[in-house]
């Protein structure tokens, strides 16, 4: 990948990858770039002692990532203690099915961000406003401002926490398929079959007053 | 969600969430539409007593899914004692934002499966075999007879880890806002941005020969 104009991440025995190394990278303007067009991300901790994965949404301010959630969920009241809670974040956005001539060969085209750290509740409140802001301006710019804020009660319900990007690495596939020379004359079609997440017309709600119209931050999707 | 007719998956400890309980599912046809539907997952394990997300493709053949990578990867090779590998393997298709007045009620459509297990290396060639098929089947049905299968060589290079559906549950949001009575009169609009995965134009790769046909399989998505 091209180098971005910040310095990278620095590599850890984590972010190392034992195969497809050529994949990996630690620019920051990259892995910047695939956290802020993903909104789902994949959290990953450690249950006793079992692995347990959940989809969740997240956002980026900066260096930092936040999650957030009830108080009541199992990896939140996790993350409120001191110690924190050992997570792994990981990201993927698909590009595409990548048909090569042989099974073998076969592959996605992707952009990935794996985050590795340790998690901690989010206590300060300006930061927990501006936390809640960004995880709701994530999937859709330009909401926060544009919808009732937070109440204390539903403040206290809300658990946010925050992972530090520190081990952090992206790993990108991208062209078409590296088949072997001698399967070149096979008859088989190869190439890539693009995947995109696409955006369809919002769906105003059953109760919306037909007066209100749509914003322009939904009409531009 | 409806019942299907299959017999649905045993709740255990770790399948039953602890919050929005009514959103979960252990319907069998459900589990199945979902990790039909999907062809990425992320998989969980534990590394150094630390949780470890990965993306993967995987394929669903009956009970029993698939994760295939190189022998030399790190959760192919927890997988290969006797011992196994204990995986969260997660599937989320994301179908919607939802947007409501309030920030607090912002959520999103989507139908996710959690599979909880422990991972065993194939080493059964004829379930090999047809575990590669399912592989490249999963993402591009049909694509499996039209390419070169691997040769021994690449058998052997490949790894192929199964995990029984036998700790299961889906998850499902759907519809529109829950909007609280007293936001109702907010000017603020409220629905649903439907989100879906979509397929473009297959691409030939740069060497493909222009006689060859685009496949049925391909031309039909």
């Amino acid at each position: 990948m091209s180098a971005g104009t910040a310095a990278p991440y620095e590599p850890t025995a984590r972010t190392v990858p034992t195969r497809n190394g050529r994949r990996a990278s630690y620019d920051r303007d990259l892995v910047h770039s695939v956290l802020d067009e993903g909104w789902v991300c994949h959290m990953g901790f450690v249950r006793d002692g079992a692995p347990v994965v959940l989809p969740t949404l997240y956002a980026r301010v900066g260096e930092r990532l936040y999650v957030h959630g009830s108080t009541g969920s199992r990896p939140l009241r996790g993350a409120s203690g001191e110690q924190g809670l050992p997570v792994c974040l990981t990201v993927t956005l698909v590009d595409g099915i990548v048909l090569a001539r042989s099974a073998f060969h076969h592959s996605v085209n992707y952009r990935s961000v794996v985050v590795h750290g340790t998690a901690f509740r989010v206590t300060d409140p300006a930061e927990l406003a501006e936390a809640l802001d960004a995880l709701v301006d994530h999937s859709v710019p330009g909401r926060s401002r544009d919808c009732r804020p937070a109440d204390a009660k539903e403040l206290a319900a809300t658990a946010v926490i925050r992972l530090d990007l520190r081990e952090v690495s992206a790993k990108v596939r991208s062209g078409g398929p590296n088949d072997e020379p001698e399967d070149l004359g096979l008859p088989h079609w190869t190439g890539v079959l693009p995947v995109t997440t696409s955006y369809g017309a919002p769906v105003p709600a059953d109760d919306l007053d037909p007066a209100v119209p749509l914003p322009d931050y939904l009409a531009a999707r």
